[in-house]
């Protein structure tokens, strides 16, 4: 069994990947960080922290706690510069969900994020860990981010085999925003109203070129419902056979499944699971070819992902303790 | 007072029809056809029809009848094929809000729709009424789609300033796919979910393209909401200020709005109403433009517009009985 | 034309009310107050205000300023507490869309409200104008409760002819919680969501015994929709027949309708309307009956019910400017 | 390993109990009976179910085939009137998950469901499972209906403690009404909507007066979620302390948990569970007392139910394979 710290665990991001390590049997729970939460019974999140003898975490800990408990695997599921300014731990298995680590470029930073990177010279030892397109490597590793992940699985397998010019138009379930109040999260707001958000600034676009090495148009949305993200990607093949290019890449994916011709993908299928799904189409106006991925933002777009990561990083299987449904309603 | 007549009121087109032409000053109600209802009393739909003195239209009637009443104004609210099939009534503006009357092109049916025009012969008769690009001439009304009329708004007037390659990624409420019981409008369905739908293979892909005289690629996608529509373009300028041109045409609109730099559309503000929205944005990462429209599916998109094309050929003010509001919750 | 002052317009009931007047045709808009907007232009709110000439009201003032411009009629559309504290205007017709103003009885505040009523002395000058129960009279008016009027409209003609032990169960979209920040209204929490609130202890539940004469069981929930309310009621018959009771009361409105039997109230037929809906059932197990009252929040349960008290004062046609429609989809 | 056939696969219930008979660890899936999908492969369904060396079970079966086919354990998933018709297979642990069997008086089916029972004789070979409060018996269990099992949760441990005229007002998710196509479950209708159905003549009503000893009033809405329910119940202590009585019924259970003082219960917090949660609160006006249930009527509202009666009767631990979370977004 490893030991893990979560800190950020009051987020959703936190309670998700907080959620899977309960669940997950190589991973045993062993320091809760919030610093709102610090000091309070660590039961009141979770009721089951209060049974089963979870006796080593009575208590919710400060973050930098939590940091620097010793854990073999710490979840960072702070905000992106709250991230940034930690220092990792020294020892074990970081995974940080946040935006800090997941660019070598620190110039990254003040352009798209909105804040110096304070640690810069830390930014070369992370490694991007998107299993199915770059293997996590190394103890640090940056975890993508939802709308990246979504854009990075429809469009890596693709990389030299399209022209340049692609468009990825994107929406996300409100848990993608997170759990800050704002009157753009308020449900007056929100419900039955369907709105664009950082158009042409969003900092999940350079995270996508950054991956795929060439530029993209990217535009998220946010939808009136609690989960799910879904992915439309606008391409045009130099001549190889898209489809062929995808269904090899994933053919013995566990996770990532590219659907049969006409299927397309849904939010529905995917919500509460750890996969992602791939639909493929052509238009029939232009010849161009359109790819869909719609995963979970809090899953295989944040703590799904963080899991998997590890369970690589461990040589487990890599589908330990996810979820990965068949049937779902 | 003009008297109309409605064909196909008891579908969503129909009654939004139906509630316009209650509230218009200048028009006066004659006839009611549905052949589902036919024989009915009008109150049963709508029980303002019961107060008032209607006594004119006691009962719906049959389609056909309702055709040929010798109204002033008819309005066309049946699905495509079933308004193909029909003769146009002899007297009087007709506007029909279905496909079937959109294209001088007779080859698009059979590929796009489904059906051989049954009455090829009449299709140059029709003018598409878009007021605010093509304005409505002749008696015989073609009144645009949906998400044509989203994406014409925000591209016609870009047409020859724009590289090749447009994408138009767009959203629909659950009313744009009508009233008819179907598994993908299932409440089961669609709540919490997206879907998109005909990828690369809606109708309404040839009926823009028509419009533009090039070519794009479209996708649509159902949303868990009632009402509005959004469609994001991607268009790449060769030279001019895009948001300059779209400013320029809606200058004296009241119907179309161009938002003020930084602030989105969404379908808040255009639900219920008969007017649009269009934002215009810069790419940062590529330099590209995104032009968002959102409108009312029913309104602008449908029954707003009809009535705003009568208008036109009545010589009224444009926007007489439409609902063009301000502050809306 | 009568001058309207509207203090509080930036809230929910505040632009609801604003919407009303603009549409209403014997009201003139004077005077717009909002003590965050204070000095802004007013077509920031609402576009049509920078139309049309309304020179008179170029921007916002303060919400003393708009209680003290002596206007013919002022809307208070403030939070409670903050309404309590105003000295109402010197002259005209004011409209207490808060509950500051409801109880004859100060003690109702500390309990119910959280806070000492700080002008005790001036509840006796107000009167409760509920327009089908106890219409408007005096100068002052307290605009009733949403859920208060609900239950009311479906209790209150049955008084003296049901047992006591009243229950009201209702619902509420969520503008009826209001526009302040609040996690409880974060959509992260809303959506797909439902969850009872303030349960027996909601300031309607006096309200609504007050009117009565009796005490009632009241309890809310909020919806993750955006606008509407539902009110199921129990109550038992001593003897007479209920539904009579409630058909007679309101044979003549036009405002409230009593559905025929089997016709259940819903949301979607009372949204953006200023109308309600009652239905009157049996209940087969114990041979009680089942009153519901559907409206919405904002309309009849706020701007819409304000605007009709206006109208009665004035000696208007009492549906003037009101929202009352037959055909909604 | 016991053998499990579901029959009725194909809809909510069959859905939701195929998936947690796939995660149980004491449960070998071994026939999937659909009469609508007879002869198609099963990975259609779920793809779990090709892979992993699922060879037993390649394609659906009829579900007469699957009620014969010999298994340790059969859920039945099928319409009421299709349930009682079947007669039950002749060795092994059946549980209807339909209302066929729930009633030992005939009476109710022709009054309630609207048929006459059709193997009236087999009635009273089948008890009814609710395992906190009539735990299963026999090898024949009836699962308790969704609503039912809500307000029998809130209620049952009261019973005799309370006064007559106890009233259950409820509403549950879209899912809870089944996967036939009909206009009130078409998104159109039940987007931003809210109704009640069956009003004082749900089905329920009987099955919950028959297991409390007492007739109850019952009103169910639908809601615009996809799952969950909640039953609010008003009633009036004759001394007791009705909160004392919830948690000592509730003390050890695993399943179902009594809110602390002032906590809601919400849907949030049970969808996607086999748990309940139970909030007990005073009326001020009134001094009654509420008592509301949460939980999701696809889980502890059908399959989840069924799958912990099989528990128990076959002596493991109740909650095996179950879905009890703790954190859940």
């Amino acid at each position: 069994m490893a030991t893990v710290a979560v800190a950020g665990v009051s987020g959703y991001a936190g309670q998700e990947t907080l959620d899977r390590v309960l669940a997950h049997p190589a991973l045993e729970l062993y320091a809760l960080g919030s610093d709102s939460l610090a000091g309070q019974p660590a039961q009141q999140l979770d009721p089951r922290l209060g049974r089963n003898g979870w006796s080593r975490i009575p208590r919710f800990i400060t973050n930098e706690a939590a940091l620097s408990c010793g854990a073999d695997v710490t979840f960072v599921c702070l905000p992106h510069e709250e991230a940034a300014q930690l220092a990792p731990p020294a020892r074990g298995v970081v995974v940080d969900l946040s935006g800090a680590h997941r660019f070598a470029d620190r110039e990254v930073y003040p352009e798209w994020y909105g804040f110096e990177h304070p640690r810069p010279g830390d930014l070369a030892s992370w490694s991007y860990g998107l299993p199915e397109l770059t293997p996590p490597a190394g103890r640090l590793i940056a975890n993508p981010g939802c709308y990246a992940t979504a854009a990075l699985l429809a469009l890596a397998p693709l990389a030299g085999e399209i022209e340049p010019g692609v468009v990825v138009d994107a929406m996300s379930g409100m848990t993608g925003a997170g759990r800050s109040l704002a009157e753009s999260s308020h449900a007056g707001v929100v419900l039955e109203n369907v709105r664009p958000y950082r158009v042409g600034e969003h900092q999940h676009a350079p995270e996508i070129a950054a991956q795929l090495g060439f530029p993209v148009t990217f535009v998220p949305h946010l939808l009136p419902v609690r989960r799910g993200l879904l992915a439309t990607c606008f391409v045009r093949s130099l001549g190889a056979d898209l489809r062929e290019l995808l269904e090899d890449h994933y053919a013995t994916s566990h996770v990532v499944t590219v659907l049969a011709e006409g299927v397309v993908p849904e939010l529905a299928r995917v919500q509460q699971t750890d996969g992602a799904e791939i639909g493929v189409f052509e238009d029939r106006l232009t010849g161009g070819t359109i790819v869909i991925c719609a995963l979970d933002n809090l899953g295989k777009g944040a703590a799904g992902q963080a899991v998997q990561n590890v369970n690589l990083l461990f040589g487990l299987d890599e589908t330990t303790g996810l979820r990965l449904s068949g049937v779902l309603v």
